[in-house]
């Protein structure tokens, strides 16, 4: 009987035996460098390399088929080419091997026609019960039980040490630079893996139970495209239950980024905002480059448990004082004064001229006394003012005691349990520090920046918006869609608990002066109801501020005639309330290729696209998260009222945007976009309404 | 006679002879390690330890005093503690030594009595003609010639070699940090200089000089304030004139940094955007960091006139090419496809699977044939698509011929004469390339933001912004002033050539009555004109949108009423043409307490301080200075006119923002501060209109 697909995982990643495929005496070919590793990195399964024309492989006992093994293998590297490969494959779907790791290239990577090939030879192996990693694949490779099924270069040039890292890619390089860089820094990496073409498993899927491995405490994802966002948010939660951090290099983030992903693994191109917030909303930390990937490390690896931001720094360099608390400002992290006692036991120990409020400037005078530096951490360890800290040695050797500079930052970061970085350029001083297993970094903002990650992180992780519920695993696509007309788009809001504003469709300029003399005499807005048009304005369909029966019976003329004018059918002429409020805001929602519907809200009006303010959600959502992510707007301060004015009813436009968001999660409504713009929001108690609205629903087909 | 106080700076680089005073046998000692230096680093000139109690200090006659030196010695370092140190100083001054290096604590760094005495001490030089550097230096290092007048610690640990990079910082740390960093990549620094306190002689004006060795390529200034602008404008003019390019590490961005710079160097706290403003306006890169502050020396060191932007980036690996595209998009660096006849040329090279447009993708096959790499160069140097490379090496090692692609790489460099960067993350390979002295980084985007940085600044020093005008040695500081209300602030500003509202000042209701009836019984605003209070629509001073006389005149005893109520006077009520425009933009200015006169420019309306959107401008400036600080707006989209508006009448609006730089430059005029908000710009043609001001004005003591 097949095993569950994630217990081939499992297996894959600790298998009892593993065969290769294209067996290689030479230890640099595809076929020779898996079996080098095995030997050299300790696994303790068995080994069958396969190979025909030969009777022993690296030493080996060399079987010329599959079929000739003494046991069907847990995992069978195939590293023969082309049809060789789809043949190998298949005869190991037909055995009942569990896993297979194709490292043979020349399919989806090739052209369409490969693209066609591994997505057949993939159905095969479901239709069997095996699970595929590749074609294109580098390999699996885990340092923890030497089961190191890959062929990279990177294994011979720099050497393994079992570590607590995990790094899952697509691409080779991206699954092995961290890889050198963590090394080069002399940190253990346990998990290096390359998924290649992901024609079954995936990236998310591999982190869905590499994150199960206990001896984890960072995980690491390269990701050019998440097309299983499911397997992602399932790998968060098996991640968030063990307080695993998952930090992932998402690249595309640009429109060229994104058109060389596509090239490069067939990523498909969505909006960079949506990614950052799928990421935010399951505790993932997404950074920028390769050094922010790795360059918190070191931290990650502490186990601290951080309970604020505020920093304390002491450096025997003004100047690194002062660039201390720029990097602190820019990574918000308030640097608060010692406390008054503390101040004074420093002053005791330190000159005059020394600075002991925070940060503290030993100054030049540790120059000719190093025993300065022990005496006052013990007062700074005691003090409150301090979730962090940051030691910088600015310039030291000849003349000073770095030994015992580095002994009491260890002795001291050992004491107070909280989360430290150093900061040293000269190596023979960060040797030092790194030799007791401190976070050193060459420069003040390095570690400033490494430090103001990791308290980020471990914020987000713990922060309430973060997401527990299962992602739905086939987002709806949009399919042929068509406008809706005002009218028609209004009512479908009302309908599902939007507000919007009062207003009649008029076929007669009767009709129009009767619905003006119903809103009570009132100014009122006369718009053209059309499905042709989304901008109506430069067209010449929107008049406001009329009030009286003769105006709106001329707009309702005016409104027939710009629309022949411009060409557009109208089905009516809108006469709406002219609502007065303190803001316009918008609710604006797509269908996001990658992760499905998408709720957009920020300041409306009408530069919404020429000056953008918006914040992305991801339905499910609620009034919190709504709130947040407008907390987030460039226009937040209004929220609350400025010079004078009333704060405006954010509860009562919260409620509308949670509303949107059902609309869009209910498939059967089949909204593929909309446009709620503005939605004018009074102040507190007021409310909000919708005043003008475009909505795409899905046609029947 | 005293030499000119340039000569004595330039003669200080490359003294004739130094004498140390308080000279020490123990190289680890201050008074020790200059006499080292000197002797280790290769000096040639003449050398006087002085020291009444040794007749031999580290090998060398020691004399008793300065007086038994057989000559004046050029320099003279002072190393002896408190009052020995002032002695020694006055006594140099009289004996017509051209510049004392002061090492010796305990002056303005430890308290005010401090501070006044090295201000006496340096008003004695000055009167004798005698130049200081220091108290509290560390001293000054020329390792083109061996003056190393210093004590760092720093070159004690790292070796120096003689190149073209100088340093100039107060902070002793901050004149070695990037000599240790520099030095750790083999690159040569000549000048490593630390002025301390800068009583007399500061960093910019020593940068003057420094800025005039022709050996130099690149010029690094360490700055925690520019107490003396005008300094810093002479170095950037002087270097400005032979292509040296200047990069500033200005700290104290934020206000902790700036609450430490105070401690650490004193330095005035002002906003830290004019000194944005003032660095570009000179052509100096400001960096945030000290990574950035060194990452770009291999760029700017190598010669490159770089025409464009435009990059064309090459990688064994996808996925450096997808990171390299968000890098280069991040730092407004376009990828534009290489030619149709050059991905012709790749494609006979490289396999059908590799990326021939740009990003250039080789893919894996390199490790199967290294020659992919040298073939493909060629073709790419001939295409026109590229201003500069980024050539990634992701992994290699064993099976690759990595000499060969730093071979190639180099030839290829040399043959196109473009800026090129390197990433390679491992060690074996960058050694390679930097072994041919090609700049390698880590990491594509540490590679792609020094080069973006090397890129912007030669654009910047190429700006027609940059200025060559000298800038005023004392700028006007703002004394007590008072503020105007708001008819006197329109009459200056209309006699200073801004354009204002047509408006009357009331001072009955039947003034009011006629003012109304006057503007032709259109629309007014009615306002309260007042000296007490800036923020009049909180009041209740401001009425909009009258148009008729009975409610000009209810308006004129609202606003009597409202004073009341407020407690303000009113000297008057105002009844203004209600204007009509496009936008409502917002002019500004300030006397910063380092630079003088600033003028602000941006987005106007009732938002200007919950969500600013505003430029800096130091006078003097021209309309099209104006025109390019709008167009870095977030605004700036509206100023051609968005979804079917005309565009604003720009030139009307710089040319009112001109004369207020004009008027702001005038210190006559004795205007400290100054809000025009909101100016509203009509249409390309209309013309724009203060229609309310604030201005403060110095009052005559």
């Amino acid at each position: 009987m097949p095993l569950d697909p994630r217990d081939a995982l499992r297996l894959a990643l600790a298998p009892r035996s593993i065969a290769v495929i294209g067996a290689s005496d030479n230890a640099n070919k595809i076929g020779g460098r898996p079996l080098a590793y095995l030997a050299r990195f300790g696994y303790q399964g068995t080994v069958y390399p396969i190979n025909p024309t030969r009777p022993e492989v690296q030493g080996l006992r060399c079987f010329p088929s599959l079929q000739s093994l003494p046991n069907v293998p847990d995992v069978v590297i195939v590293a023969v080419a082309g049809d060789m490969a789809v043949a190998a494959v298949d005869e190991c779907g037909e055995a009942g091997v569990a896993l297979c790791i194709v490292m043979s290239s020349g399919f989806g990577e090739t052209d369409p026609d490969g693209k066609a090939r591994e997505q057949a030879m993939a159905a095969r192996a479901r239709a069997r019960g095996m699970r595929i990693v590749g074609p294109n694949s580098q390999g699996l490779a885990n340092f923890g039980n030497g089961a190191v099924a890959s062929f990279s270069t990177m294994f011979t040039e720099v050497a393994p040490a079992d570590g607590p890292v995990g790094i899952i890619s697509q691409s080779g390089a991206m699954s092995v630079i961290p890889y050198g860089l963590l090394r080069a820094r002399g940190i253990g990496v346990r998990h290096s893996h390359a998924t290649g073409n992901d024609c079954d498993v995936t990236v998310c899927e591999l982190a869905t139970v590499v994150a199960e491995d206990p001896g984890l405490k960072l995980l690491l994802l390269y990701l050019e495209g998440i097309p299983d966002p499911w397997n992602l948010a399932e790998a968060a939660r098996v991640a968030r239950a063990r307080n695993l951090p998952i930090v992932a290099l998402k690249s595309g983030r640009s429109a060229a980024g994104q058109e060389a992903a596509q090239s490069h693994t067939g990523a498909l191109a969505n909006e960079d905002r949506t990614v950052d917030a799928f990421l935010a909303d399951h505790g993932i930390w997404r950074v920028q480059n390769m050094v922010e990937m790795v360059d918190a490390t070191q931290l990650y690896l502490k186990g601290w448990k951080p309970r604020g931001r505020r920093l304390v720094a002491i450096s025997n360099s003004g100047a690194v004082c002062v660039l201390t608390a720029d990097a602190a400002s820019a990574a918000n992290m308030p640097l608060e004064p010692l406390s008054a006692a503390t101040q004074t036991e420093l002053r005791t120990i330190l000159p005059g001229f020394a600075t002991t409020t925070n940060p503290v400037d030993i100054t030049a005078a540790l120059l000719s006394n190093s025993r300065l530096f022990g005496g006052i951490l013990p007062p700074i360890a005691r003090d409150p003012a301090a979730d962090a800290f940051m030691i910088g040695i600015a310039v030291a050797g000849a003349g000073y005691d770095v030994e015992a500079f580095a002994n009491d930052t260890a002795s001291f970061a050992a004491e107070t349990g909280k989360p430290i970085v150093v900061a040293a350029p000269q190596l023979s001083v960060s040797d030092r520090f790194k030799a007791l297993d401190l976070p050193v970094y060459p420069t003040e903002g390095e570690a400033v920046r490494a430090l103001g990650q990791f308290l980020s992180h471990a914020e987000l992780q713990q922060a309430a918006t973060v997401r527990n519920a299962p992602v739905p695993s086939k987002p709806r696509v949009a399919g042929p869609s068509v406008m809706l007309d005002e009218v028609a788009s209004l009512a479908l809001l009302a309908e599902h608990g939007v507000s919007v504003v009062k207003h009649s469709l008029c076929t007669s300029q009767v009709d129009a002066v009767a619905a003006f003399q119903a809103l009570g005499d009132q100014p009122v807005v006369v718009k053209g109801c059309t499905s042709d048009a989304s901008h109506k304005s430069e067209l010449g369909l929107v008049r406001v501020g009329l009030n009286s029966a003769d105006a709106v019976a001329a707009a309702y003329n005016q409104m027939n005639d710009a629309a022949r004018t411009a060409g557009v059918t109208l089905s009516g002429v809108i006469v709406a309330e002219m609502v007065k409020g303190r803001r316009e805001l918008m609710i604006g929602a797509r269908l996001d290729p990658v992760f499905g519907p998408v709720v957009l809200v920020g300041d409306g009006g009408k530069y919404v696209e020429a000056m953008p303010d918006a914040q992305v959600l991801l339905p499910p959502f609620d009034a919190a998260h709504v709130e947040s992510a407008l907390r987030r707007l460039r226009i937040a301060p209004l929220l609350d009222g400025v010079r004078g004015e009333p704060p405006l009813d954010v509860a009562a436009f919260c409620e509308s945007v949670v509303a949107v968001g059902r609309l869009m999660s209910d498939d059967a409504a089949g909204i593929t976009q909309l446009d709620i713009n503005p939605v004018i929001v009074g102040a507190r108690g007021e409310g909000c309404v919708a005043v003008d609205a475009v909505i795409f629903r899905e046609v029947a087909l």
